[in-house]
């Protein structure tokens, strides 16, 4: 199966080191690049270069799986790893499981496995929900490239178009970064799954012209009341969702949840460099001196999240994934 | 006073031709273009050299004064100016206007002048409505830029730092054109009036935080239920605003309130070239081949307007606006 798949491992670990794409130069060249320090990797992490809630539980595994090829201090490696984005919570998840492992490489070979295979079952849950001939609006990436393999959000529109249900993709181009336009229009295009490019502002009159049957997206973190931390503008997503009575799922491993972290309010929200506002590819878009805010997440309240779909199944309330987990 | 303003006339009528700012070229360059004959000045309406509601009107008023100066059809010239925005009204009503005087150039400069008085008093009239030290959400430009000068959403909030209310700017950068980026941050700045541009999809969590006090949008045009065109994203806006009760003001002169279009789904709305989605200043964002949508507005209903700021004073229904002009 992985040699079919139109779209490459996002990370790997390779015999002594890590082996990525490079995303920042998604749309225009899949490119592959090494890290073979926790460092190398820390700053491949920052730039964005790898990102994606579920593909940050991968690499901050395969950063103690680096740091123990390498002979680094664990439990440095695992500080400097996991102070590279505060959001996401699988970063840490990745790093915990690694560490507590007898085999940090052999923990992390399984991790990433296991991701694509949690993926499958979650995208073959949330298939169901899709309507034939679905209209399906989605936010950033939540695709193959913010995992492992597969994706979240994309692997429910991937499970459907599978299953014959031909689905649509709105895709917001989502700035600051873009990731909608540069790997969620990528990969879809790579699947041969329709969609078409909106620019963020667009999706209040996509619902209004009663356009969008239904909103999936991936997280960040989901807080233990069902609270969700993703993309900036998925916040204002459910709000519209739910004014125009349009179900918003949300699409996540179990390893996005974290209990220890009681609501939305209690996520620290990353703040990222103003110049990802004020320059597009390299080029100033506002004038010098010009002031930008950057927060990179917002936070959902559970009562606007129609149901979150996992690899358990699809719950409406968070708390429901405790029966799951009794009866699986 | 026009000497003093640091942002000189977005159009005016020069002799012969009209001359106005290339706003294509800004924020990096401010650049001043002769539009000799109607189809120059219709190529630099449809390219956006010049835009906004109110300045399409002075455009199209000076277009039949060219007309009329180049000894060209003015039925024929009439009907290509109208043909290139279908959406902002003032466009035709400036075309009328200028139709209808004994003398087109004089009714044109006339017109000129008028919006500029017209966006002062209803600067004047919203500034009232901001507290003190607030801070304003604005999306896309109805300042200056979008007039002849002094600005519609900009002017209440020109005016409110004028009269010391210290009011500090959120900039919607405007996707896909980015007019807050280029225009209104360069207006602000220009201005002195403290700003910070935002990526669109953040006024969510601004709004959820706290840190919106109010919203002023422009508008393209209301129709007479109340309902407003505008430029897309202002919907979700309104609904993100409606959501947290924050007030919703539309600021715009009575030219742009069309009484022959009943409600919003009268409108007709622009579909713009997929390539100002598809690619940021020459850059493709997207792979090749991946299509997009381009609805150049939207539509806000009428009722999570809080109120219409006007130059005959603020009303909060559309049809209020009848008795201020029987007592005015």
């Amino acid at each position: 199966m992985p040699g079919d798949d139109p779209i490459p491992p996002t990370i790997r670990w390779a015999g002594d080191h890590v082996e990525l794409i490079d995303q920042r130069d998604l749309p225009h060249e899949l490119r592959l690049v090494q890290a073979r320090t926790v460092d190398e990797l820390c700053a491949f992490i920052r730039v964005l270069a790898v990102r994606g809630a579920p593909a940050l539980g991968a690499a901050g595994a395969m950063g103690i799986a680096l740091a123990a090829v390498t002979g680094e201090d664990i439990g440095d490696a695992a500080r400097r790893l996991a102070a590279t984005r505060p959001t996401a919570v699988n970063l840490q998840w990745g790093i915990d499981q690694a560490r507590q492992a007898p085999d940090p490489v052999a923990a992390a070979v399984q991790l990433a496995a296991d991701d694509v295979a949690t993926n499958r079952r979650l995208g073959s849950f949330g298939a169901a929900l899709l309507p034939q001939d679905a209209n399906v609006l989605t936010h950033c990436n939540a695709g193959a490239l913010a995992c492992v393999g597969y994706g979240t959000a994309l692997g429910v529109i991937r499970a459907a178009a599978e299953q014959g249900r031909h689905p649509h993709v709105w895709v917001d181009e989502t700035r600051p970064v873009l990731q909608g336009a540069r790997l969620t229009a990528w990969e879809l295009d790579r699947l041969g799954i329709p969609c078409t490019l909106v620019p963020d502002v667009m999706a209040g009159s996509l619902m209004a012209s009663g356009d969008v049957d239904v909103v999936v997206v991936g997280a960040d973190r989901i807080a233990a009341n069902g609270d969700v931390a993703n993309k900036i503008g998925t916040y204002g997503l459910a709000v519209l969702a739910h004014h125009h009575a349009v179900p918003f799922y949300v699409a996540a491993p179990t390893s996005t949840v974290d209990l220890t972290t009681p609501d939305g309010a209690a996520i620290d929200i990353e703040a990222r460099d103003p110049d990802e506002v004020l320059r597009i590819a390299g080029s100033p878009i506002a004038p010098a001196g010009v002031r930008a805010a950057n927060r990179a997440f917002d936070v959902t309240p559970a009562a606007l999240v129609t149901g979150y779909i996992t690899e358990l199944g699809v719950v409406d309330r968070i708390d429901a994934l405790a029966d799951l987990r009794a009866t699986t």
